[in-house]
């Protein structure tokens, strides 16, 4: 039995925050051919979301080129939700990417209609988030902020202070993903996960990132993280799980 | 990567407290045909420990009877470490058995020489529970102290002074089992046990019961529980898991 979001969020015909955690593939390939390739793959697993991490893409600055790929997944992933991602390389990226070019992206990614959610780190900055957040409050795309931490898991306190900051600055869906240094840690991004659950009503997606922290992207789902990313044809992150073995976890524990 | 015990315990071939938590099923038949069948059955699952719970048996006040099951799960299990238990039904044990006969039941078990480790109720009283000690040190038998509780999760400072408790009344295992109300009960049995290990060199091993602790039962040895019950023919306690799945999980998360 997991604890559910008071105030889920309909992802198309998904429910984040209901009775089970949204299993979401991430699509990281280089160029429109490996994408394409990639996105058909992925798509016959099934996934609960797919996240396309356009900080991989050669053509990142090249909008129309972004907006045509946006097109292909949309079509092709029919009624599966996608969530755009597209982070600096000091906010766990791949590339460097200004902030200009970043912003230019999400408002084209928004007004495209092609996209459910975007994913922005809280760090981008109020101003832009909350001009961010406006437009796709108007195109009725949720917005995902995160804090990510690749160094270390901060106190729950402080932790705790980002998802609220995170819902402050505009997150229909707070999220955190930190790294543990020795098991510890681990619970204490689960203890801050449960305890967020009874103090925010928004879905939350938290992670204990790296194999220390493997547990956390199928045990998470118990405490109200809301969903968790597995590997599909690549790895996004350390610690990711094939979706099949990922869903029969969630299956058996939920 | 689990945390192991910083003196594991040696149990016939296998080590307690060591890289992998070991995997005990229970053994609950209730007389010799089934229990026959049971071990036969359960054997073939290679746990890595198997407990007979003596509660179960009908002929528990016939010490000779008792003497010669043992004998035969004894010779059936070969190398696997045989733990004897009795519990009464205020321990959650299936039958009331009075103090006189437990206790002469532990002796002559004890000093059957077929026996590797009895488990014992901490309720049973500091006396009784020295005596046996000392009777087991000599024979070479290893203690585990339990502490159980069917109806809550207490304090994370009550559990831990119920395993310092059952450390200082000679237990070489301490052991607490203890019942969720809801999700922040198992992360603090998660807790306490990861505090616990930081704590004492025993090995230990600590369960979140019931469907809700579920996931205590193999997630628990990443932060310090170093056995865990899975079922075999039958399940002694719910929210145990097949010895199969339990197998594959732990082997996924260590």
């Amino acid at each position: 039995m997991r604890l559910q979001a008071q105030m889920p969020i309909k992802l198309r015909n998904k429910l984040l925050g209901g009775k089970k955690p949204l299993i979401c593939i991430p699509i990281i390939s280089e160029d429109e051919t490996h994408l394409v390739d990639e996105v058909n793959k992925v798509i016959k697993m099934k996934p609960d979301a797919i996240e396309w991490r356009v900080d991989y893409f050669e053509s990142i600055k090249d909008f129309s080129k972004v907006n045509h790929i946006l097109k292909i997944i949309r079509i092709k992933t029919d009624d599966i939700p996608i969530i755009l991602t597209c982070r600096s390389h000091e906010e766990g990226g791949y590339k460097n990417i200004d902030d200009e070019v970043k912003l230019k992206l999400f408002e084209g990614a928004i007004k495209s209609g092609y996209v459910d959610a975007i994913d922005i780190e809280l760090a981008f900055g109020k101003e832009k988030i909350e001009h961010i957040k406006s437009l796709a409050t108007k195109k009725g795309v949720k917005l995902i902020l995160s804090y990510h931490n690749f160094v270390e898991t901060p106190s729950e306190e402080f932790m705790m202070r980002k998802i609220k900051e995170e819902i402050t600055y505009g997150a229909d869906i707070p999220k955190i993903a930190v790294m543990p240094k020795e098991q510890g840690d681990v619970l204490k991004l689960l203890s801050v996960t449960y305890n967020a659950r009874k103090k925010i009503s928004n879905p939350l997606i938290t992670v204990s990132m790296g194999s220390l922290g493997f547990i956390s992207r199928f045990v998470g789902c118990i405490f109200g993280s809301d969903m968790t990313f597995a590997s599909g044809v690549n790895e996004s992150a350390p610690g990711q799980m094939p979706i099949e073995e990922m869903r029969r976890f969630i299956e058996i524990i939920i």
